[in-house]
Order: structure tokens, then sequence, then C-alpha cells
């Protein structure tokens, strides 16, 4: 524990040894000390709390049963992948077209092999992180076009736009990896931009990363450029990066997809095979419908992976949302989908994968109350119900079109609140606290006595961006709202950020390799 | 079902009889068609969803341990209160001064004639709702000195506005009751005003109401009144109010809230026994040792209630927040307070006793994301709790000094969402979809197949206030922010509102008791 502090590269008070003599350090460590700084990153979250289940014994056995009808008589089409096909027929699946239809129990029989539990390795290992078991890992934000920044604006989002966010997310102390795509880079050509992505999170974040899935070639150069930082037999042999690969629901998966797949499982990199769900479209309307089609979905999926490389780490991921029956828009945080989140992890569970779903989903253009009721609604659920994977964790606006650094700031501090939660409850003499009982006794209070003295910096989560303040101070400081705060919060650790190390041969190298790929191409936008 | 939905007086398709022939009402009904009104009124709660608990037999039974030494060993004081003093010396206690000290096990040998179920009953019997088992109730906001006004006005409320929360609470259709005092009447003499508050609810709204609990004559008042309207035997022999009686933490009842609760409990009135805990202030700063007082509170309060009449309904209650050790100012929807209400809802369930915790509780002053994040924060621990009975389930705003009606609005959305969540999984033939799956099948959508249009209308909650729209509409919309929505739908819901019926002998009854009551004592402003 005092290891990752040490080296949470952050401006609080662990952090200072990367920054001695320089300017800008200096006032980054003053501004820290003085609050404005994020504090010591947290590891991943161990969840002391139980898993809260909606489905019974009885209903979780009629959904598998349902997939394995679906599996089984409608099937899964594998499209334009031959080897796909090819590699189902020897399987033993029954092979019709570009339709695969699965023998009851093959898919659960190959994922025997998956792990239920795996590190996913950081360049510095102190922020490693658990996958699977009671571990809870927050990502930011994965996919937006736009942004909205600083100044109020909605925009494309540009490489500089990317950056900030992998500094942010860094920073952020309940944040535990560093992501994927926290937003596109309009501004770099279609074929190119996973380079410069990949590299900003290596050069500007040394949590663990996600890799590129837009074609195969790309997940190979993520592969590549893994290796010069982790080494070739490293990458072989552990996840070094956890990779998104949609299912097309309903019931198909497409070339791009299987393709990055098959990269990422032959370098033993985990997969996360997530349903893309927006019930009412891509689902049936019914929550139990919805986590029937997932399940056959990922049975699919996921065996798959371990066709390409026995053992090969695969997660059970699960995107759920509603589309309004009138308009058709996605609607985020609303009761349906909480079910679809419960009950999806109950069946993760019983398949022993890890489990993926939620974050901070909304369907809001700004970070109001609407925001934060439908992220609170699907965090939350996303906690509580033991999800082991938490893509979109921070920063997810306007059905995920958006990324906020408001929304982000607040989605972090509200990371932090759920990562005390997970702590449960401290049952220990000091937790019982019957000393400052008895000093207290009837009628006075406990501001005073020597078990609060003892525990008050601890004991209670320290919003960085709630006012509770009277009135009247509120008044008196401008009446901020809480995006206010958070948008003069992001510009001081935008400010205060500081570059974790990066060894100078492999910074070369990567750079190097970016080049050669760069040149080897032209430019592509679309 | 179909009865409550008729009987809802609200200007939903269902209420149309109260308002035949009147140009309002029917004026109304065109606008509650076209998308303005609140809809049919829900009966409460019903919860087919598992109840979430973070600790487990070996904590409980500590903290039930801890809280036995306290009242064997501190002893809880009854202050100013011979009468209490003397029953509990009657009942076995050793009480030394003030100090009540009670053998092990005599407090919950009393509470065994307490009910662990009973109807809190309306005027309207379509309205009665159940207290305990797998019931929840949602009751508005109580308490606040100030509004935050449709104008944007911070300032004191008036029974104007004590009237209009009355009417949205009967309006609104997730909220199960009238609630007690929605707002304090400043404009009214402090040793009248709980007449006209009482008036409010029985005239405004037919959903059951709170009593007053400022002084027993009060308390008195409002059984007199509710005699009025519920016949003088029906009121010893059935709960028609329900009672907020808090302890003084910690380990004090003072001679207010004791003479309001004998006065309740005589009448076989409904006491809701609640220790108002800001922990680090009136606990400790544990959630363990915060649970251990207010376990020991309930037990001496509520048990005190079958000392004055044997099986009067009693609640535990827990209003946990905990203060900043910063600025000493209370904070809201935070891990700590989470975690108090998950263990006092079980605690309250081995006790056999209904529970209250929770509401929309913030500590921001306007309905922005903060004001969001910790109302939705303490609402889904409060139904995931299994809570019987929640108070402030909306229009909190400000740590409990301002009732918003734009909060309000916003709130009532949310409880609708809580109430979809609670009846959990649909696991029918029709909720299974397998039809559905079929007839679709791989890479097609679920938009217009027969099993989504059979379904359409019901399969999703459907948020009044959130936008989901494009960004573009939105933007050509005005680009509001939810809380300007919530303050345009809670203008055309009081101008929608139409009174429910009320017997003219009843309220002539009424209006003469408090004429009578008024003259009979002059006004006092403190």
């Amino acid at each position: 524990m005092d290891d990752i502090n040490e080296q949470t590269g952050s401006t609080g008070e662990g952090g200072g040894r990367r920054s001695r003599g320089e300017g800008r350090g200096a006032a980054a460590r003053r501004a820290s000390r003085a609050g404005g700084g994020p504090g010591p990153s947290l590891p991943y979250i161990q969840r002391k709390i139980p898993v809260y289940e909606v489905l019974d014994e009885e209903g979780l056995q009629l959904i598998e049963r349902n997939a394995d009808t679906i599996l089984e008589e409608i099937g899964i089409e594998f499209r334009e992948d031959a080897e796909a096909l090819q590699l189902w027929k020897e399987a033993g699946a029954d092979v019709k077209g570009e339709r695969v239809h699965f023998p009851k129990g093959l898919c659960r029989e190959l994922l025997k092999s998956a792990p239920s539990v795996f590190t996913w390795h950081a360049r510095n290992p102190a922020r490693n992180v658990q996958i699977g078991g009671n571990a809870t890992v927050f990502a930011p934000v994965y996919g937006p076009p736009f942004v909205r920044d600083l100044e109020g604006n909605r925009r494309y989002a540009t490489i500089e736009d990317f950056r900030n966010f992998v500094k942010l997310a860094y920073m952020a102390p309940s944040i535990h990896s560093s992501g994927g795509t926290v937003c596109e880079p309009v501004d770099v050509p279609v074929n190119k931009r996973h380079l410069d992505m990949v590299y900003s999170h290596i050069k500007y974040s040394d949590k663990p990363f996600m890799g590129s899935v837009t074609a195969p070639e790309r997940a190979e150069d993520t592969i590549a450029m893994a290796k010069l930082v982790f080494g070739d037999d490293f990458v072989e042999n552990n996840c070094v990066t956890l990779n998104l690969i949609n299912a097309n629901s309903p019931m198909v998966f497409d070339e791009t997809m299987v393709g990055a797949l098959k990269v990422y499982a032959r370098h033993n990199q985990a997969c996360v095979l997530s349903p893309f769900i927006l019930s009412g479209a891509m689902s049936p309307v019914t929550v139990a419908g919805t986590l029937t089609q997932i399940l056959a979905e990922v049975l699919a999926g996921a065996s798959f992976t371990q066709l390409i490389r026995k053992g090969a780490p695969v997660l059970f991921g699960t995107f759920a949302a509603s589309i309004s029956m009138q308009s058709g828009a996605p609607t985020f945080g609303t009761p349906e989908p909480t079910l679809v989140s419960y009950g999806a992890a109950q069946l993760a569970r019983r398949l022993g994968l890890p489990f993926r779903t939620g974050g901070s989903l909304c369907g809001s253009k700004v970070p109001d109350a609407q925001a934060a009721h439908e992220t609170s609604n699907t965090l939350n659920t996303t906690l509580l119900a033991g999800t082991n994977f938490v893509l979109h964790a921070a920063g997810w606006l306007e059905g995920g079109l958006v990324s906020s650094y408001e929304k982000f700031m607040i989605d972090q501090d509200q990371l932090g609140m759920l990562q005390k939660l997970a702590a449960g409850v401290d049952l220990s003499e000091n937790g019982q606290a019957m000393d400052a009982i008895r000093e207290v006794g009837p009628g006075s209070h406990y501001l005073g006595c020597s078990h609060t003295q003892a525990n008050f910096q601890t004991a209670f989560y320290r919003s960085v961006l709630s006012d509770n303040n009277s009135f009247e101070q509120w008044e008196i400081e401008g009446q901020k709202r809480m995006e206010e705060r958070a948008n003069a919060l992001c510009r001081t650790w935008l400010d205060l950020y500081e570059a974790p190390e990066l060894d100078p041969a492999i910074d070369d190298a990567l750079l190097a390799y970016i080049k050669m790929r760069k040149d080897s191409m032209p430019d592509a936008f679309t």
C-alpha cells in the first residue's frame, strides 16, 4: 500500500520525489498541500461488502436454459470470417452458412479454461490490478467523438483532449486504469490515431491501459508497442491490455470485432466480451429476455477466445441501456438496465468469468441533476452488483457522445465514495467505539472526545466537490453549482499534473515505432 | 388496483369523474392527456426484490450485545417526565435520577407486543398503506422553514407553500403519503399552525398523513381532528397518523418528544422512533458505533410506547448523516450513512419492527448534480435496505432547511423509477420473450416485432423530466437543464390540481374545531 502511494506520481504528499528541483513541481506540491491536488492514488477495490442479487436459483436456471436454446436452435452468426467458422466446425458446432449452432454445453465446456481471476499488468507494477473475484477496477469513459471542454464548448475531440483525460485518470485516486479511447481524437487520421492513443496511455500514465480494437492490424500495433514496454515474453505470458469486443447484437459478431478478438486472444490478452444492448432495439423489451440474449452472446463470443488460445483471459461484459419507446433515443440509469446489470453479474459469477458493466452512464447534455441521477443510479448498481471491471466510470455525457471534463471530475469524486463504501463496516474494537460512547454519555456530544480526535481524518469520505457550507457562505463564494467547482478543480489538476517517469530508451523506441508505422501508410479519414 | 386508480383524484385518465361539467376539470383532463398531468397514482410499493445487507450474523450479534451494554450500564435519560420514569420503575428498570438502566432483555421483551405489520389508514380507503413487511411507503420532505420557490427565491415558507406541497404529493404517482410538516408555515402563529397543517392534509389530499409532535396538546388536536374524519372508535382502534418522535441523541429523550409519544401511543397511533444522528456529533464517528447507539436508543424509546399501550404501532427509525470534520456541517449521501442505513434496517428486521430511514437527502443549495448524487445515493440505499417508511422522499434541499419545488418534482420522478425497480424481474413467458428472440433472429432488430408492440407502453419506466433527445433537438428547445423542466412541470401540476372530494359536513366540523381552538389562545410566535 505504501509502495503504491509512493509511486503514484501524483502531486499528493507521496509524489514529491519525482519533482525535486523543478519549479513547477515545487509549486504543484504547495498547491497540493493547500488542498487542490488529488491526493494519493488508491489501489484497486477489494470489496468487503456482499453482492446484491435480484434473481433466485430458479430464475437463473430458467435464463440459462433459454440461452442454451438460443445457442442450439437459433444460433449466433460469425460474419465474414472463414477461420472462425472453421474453428467452430472443428469444435463440434453445427455451422450453416455464417450461422453457428452450438450443441448443449459446448460453450460452457470451452470456458472452463478461461481464468476467473487474473492480473492486468501496468508498466508500474504498483498499479497492477486484479480482474475478477472481489476486485473492482474503475476506468474512464470510452469512445466519445465530442468533448464538452472547460470553456463550455461542445466540439470534436482532439489528441490534446485525449492526453488531458489520460492525465486526469492518472491523477484521480479512485480510477485504477488509464482506460482506452477516453475520447476519439478526430484531428489524427483514422488509421493512425490508435498509435497516438496507445502512446499517450504509456507516456502520460502508468496505470493499466486498453488496446485498439478497430482493426486487426491496429490490435497488432497495440501488442507491438506493449512489447516495447513490457518485453516480448512478458506480453505473451501476461495480460497487459484489456480489449473491448462488442457483440453486434442481436446474435452477431462482425469481422472487425472477431478480427481484433483473435489478435488479442492469440497474444494472451484479455477480451471484454460485451453485447452492446439498447433494450427494445438490440434485445427484447423485457429484462429476462435481454438477459437471456446477453448470456447466449457472451457464451458464444467468450468461448471463441478459448478456441483461439486456451486460457486466454476473457470477461463477461454487459452494456445495458434501454431506448425511449417514444423517440427511439437511448435512456440510462432507469430501472430496467439496473435489473439487467444485477442479473448479468449473477450469470457471470455462475460461469466463473470476471464481469464488466455499468459506469457513469447518462443521457443528459450537461452535468446537471439528470446526469447525476442517471449516473448515480448506474454507479451504485455497478458496485453492488459486484462488477469487476467498470468502463465509462468517469466523464461520460450525452449517451456516450461526449467526454466531459466537468463530469469527469464529479464522477471521480463519486467513485471515491464507492471505494469507501466497498470497504464495508469496521467491526474492530475501534470501530465499535464503546469507549467513546462511555466517555460521552447521554446528552453530550462526540465532537471533542478522544475517539473522534483519533479517527476524524479517516472517519468519513471527504468529497472534494460537494459544498456543505451554510447558505450564506455559499452565497458569498459566488453561489457556485457543482459543475462550476468541478471546472475549477479540473483546471487545477491539469496545472498540477506531472508525468510518471518513463525510461527514455523505451520512449524513443515507442516514438520510432510510431514513426515507422505512420510513414508506412497514407492518412485515412474514414 | 383499478379501484385505486379510479379514486386517485388526479387528473390522469382515471380521475375525470370528480370534475365533470367543470371548465377547469375539462381543461385539466385535456392537459393531462397531452402529457402534462401526473397520471394515475400508484399503490404503495410491495417489494419483489431482495433486501441488501452489509452485516453478517456475527456483526449483528456484536452490535446487539454492545447495545445491551449501553442500555444496562450507561442507560438512557428520559428528561423532565416523572410519569415516564415511574413507568420504567414499574417495568423493572433501574432508575437513577432521570437515567434509566434497563435489565438485559427488558426492552426486547416489551417490544414483542408491537406489530411487525400494520395498516396506516387514509380517509380514502383506496389510499391505505401497509407499514412493515415487504411494503415501502414514500412521504415528502418534513420540517424545512424555508422554500426555494418557482421564481428562484429562497424565502421563509408560508401556509400557501404548505398547501402546494400537499397538492403536489397528492398528485405524484409514487408518493404514497401526504407526509407531515412538508414545510414550516412560518406566517401562521407557532401555537396554531399545526391546526392549519393537519387541515391541509385532510382537505387537499386523501393520502395518509402525519400528526403534530411539537407539543402534547398539538398531538391531542391532531387526534381530535382525525376523529372528526374517521370517527372516535376507528381512531382508537386503527392507525390513522404516523408521528415522528426523534431521540435527542446521544441517549436522551426530552419532554416534548416523550409528551407527544405518550399522546399518540395512548390513542393507538404509530410513533416513528428516530434517533436523529449526525455521526461525529450525536454518535461516534464509526458506523458500528453509530449503529450500536441507534439500536440502544430505539430499544428504549420504542419499548416505552408499549408501556403506554401494549400493541401500539411503533417504527424503528434512523436518520443517518455525517458531519464534515472540517466545518462541522452535515453531509449527506456519503458512504458512511449508507452503511448505517443498511445495518439499521437489518437490526430493525431482527427486532420485528417496521423500519424508517433515508429520503432525498442532500446538502446542496440548488437542485444541481451535487443534490442529485447525494439524493440518488440515499434513495437507492433506502429502497435496497428494505425501508418500510421513507420520510423526506421528495423535495429536501440544503440539509433539510429548504423545501424545493423543483427538487420535489425531480425526486418524485426518481421515486417512480424506484417503484418500478422494486417490481423486480418478470419471469413469465412474456418476460422471457423467447418468441421475440426467435422472431427477430441474428442481425435484425426488435423495434417492430410483435412482442415489442405488445409491451412497449409498459416495458420501460418513462421519466417525465429526463431529456433523452438529440443534442440538436435539446438546443432548439432552449438547452434546458433538468430543474428548468421541473419548474415548468410543477407549474403545470399546480394548475391542473383538483381537490379530492371531502364530505362538507366533515369539512365544516374541522373548520369549526380549528376556529374554536384558535380562539382559545393568543397567537404565539416562539
